[in-house]
């Protein structure tokens, strides 16, 4: 096992987000004084994940910079990767499951990465294979030291910004993001609380910490969720770093994902993901499980399919995203 | 006539701001590299209007302070100054027209204000009435220097975020908004151009400018405009502002009001009201009347009603939200 990230990593991270990353801001919330949003929907790609992709892409070694990064995810981290391989004038290609919607492709290819198309079941090998004979880098969503270090940059701001926080909600996926800011805070301000938040759907992490091993759950049961974005498993670095650092996981419900993402839209203003309502779903409906005080959430993303956004503009309820999986 | 202001105003009233308004961040635009958003829909109240209203609540001498507020104003000032007046501890009634909608009844109550329900001609007489009886006194939404001075508070933060700036626009309603912001702007970087935005259905103010004189459309005219907080006319306190300051003035259509609310909700991940939109709809679609180079558009709100939202989020053109006024 590699060694855990540390914060001094984090905060080297943060050095490399100027001019690519926005520095969000913290936002006070009308419907609860004690409640804060960290809006990561507002980066240029919509996501979070541009922090550990600009992090990764900024400290290849020059030889390795000239050769280009690959991934493969037709989600937020490919068009992160894309977008800041581009920001940093290096080559990307990105690998996409032939069945992936036209937009995204499109929005890939709009920031001048390379796309390959492949059936669902070959996109880490044709990553791997790419890799080896073009000597690309491969840079992987969350299973990784420099983008769980990346990702941890929003532990820091969050206590720039507000430097007495009791509490910081996160959305577990495939951990990473968990990862670097429980990293981040607990090393800073070890009094506040760093607790995960998944849908009960996918709640895989909560499961593996309570059996104190790591157990994966099988997509044709988590793709269920309308949190697309949270189904995927922990690593064995993620659930590493969880174990040793995370005060908690409180699990919620796809009826409290859409009435946060309803909220969230009509009195913040912000256009989230359902995956990016998880944490403000959990201070709704379930703070008599969390500790109290100043709480922070972290909105991860607002790439959302219009057909969703609009139901959820109007409340007409949770609109199931998923299939199932090939 | 009274004075104009200056900035100097203007940097006193940004001192004000801290810990009520939030200090927003410039967004860049994913379409257009040489745009940056300032989104003021993510101020607490959904729009910039708590700049001015914080500002003139604050600056009242203790004795002023101690019998309160008052305003006639169902819209974004209304809910400003209560959300203002409640975070510095000062009593605020707001005049509201019979047939305003109750959800925006019931924001200015949630805040803690008083809500006097009035037949429409009547509000401005009663809210001066109010303020003649209980000594409260009276912050109208723009005609106002004080007002004018907290709204500018968005052209020192354009500059200090982006030095180099060639064009800000700003939509103008009122002209609050847009006198503060080129006060501003203009005595600290002359070189940089600030241009109004209106609606071709309420160009009240481009007229004006360009016959010199002030004049007047009848709401009877501007009431067609989605962008429903741009229908007011300018003031003469605002006209001299923008005569002296201002460098031009370009309008759009209803068709690319929507088009641009659109796009801000889909690919900036912002809800935002049409006349938030109407800045950014000019850069989209009357770029060769506007100055080159880096350019910001004002964002100035989000408080949008949710069917009009859903409209916009599924690109299914513009909805009018005007009914002819009483």
């Amino acid at each position: 096992m590699e060694a855990l990230v540390t914060v001094d990593d984090i905060r080297a991270a943060l050095t490399d987000l100027a001019g690519v990353v926005l520095r969000t801001p913290l936002l006070p919330c009308r419907w609860d004084d004690q409640l804060w949003l960290k809006p990561e929907s507002l980066q240029p790609v919509g996501s979070f994940k541009l922090r550990g992709a600009t992090h990764a892409v900024a400290r290849l070694d020059p030889a390795r910079r000239a050769r280009g990064v690959v991934t493969h995810s037709s989600g937020n981290h490919g068009q992160a990767l894309a977008y800041a391989a581009r920001a940093l004038g290096v080559s990307c290609t990105v690998v996409i499951p032939d069945g992936a919607p036209a937009t995204k492709v499109d929005q890939v290819r709009a920031l001048g990465a390379e796309v390959r198309m492949v059936p669902p079941a070959d996109r880490l090998t044709v990553a791997q294979a790419i890799a080896a004979e073009q000597g690309r880098t491969l840079i992987p969503p969350f299973d990784d030291r420099r983008i769980i270090a990346g990702q941890g940059s929003i532990g820091i701001e969050v206590l720039e910004d507000l430097p007495e926080v009791d509490v910081v909600l996160v959305p577990i996926g495939g951990g990473g993001l968990a990862s670097g800011v429980a990293t981040a805070v607990k090393a800073i301000r070890p009094s506040t609380r760093v607790v995960g938040v998944e849908p009960a759907l996918a709640a895989d992490a909560q499961e593996s910490l309570a059996s104190g091993e790591l157990l994966i759950w099988d997509p044709a049961r988590t793709y269920r969720t309308s949190a697309d974005g949270l189904r995927t498993n922990l690593s064995a670095l993620t659930f590493a770093h969880l174990r040793e650092r995370l005060d908690g996981i409180v699990t919620v419900s796809e009826d409290e994902i859409g009435a946060a993402t309803t909220r969230l839209i009509r009195e913040a203003r912000l256009v989230v993901e359902p995956s990016g309502a998880v944490a403000t779903a959990a201070r709704m409906f379930h703070a008599a499980e969390l500790p109290a005080g100043r709480t922070v959430a972290v909105v991860t993303g607002g790439n959302v399919d219009p057909a969703v956004l609009a139901a959820a503009v109007t409340g007409s309820g949770t609109v199931a995203t998923g299939s199932a999986p090939r």
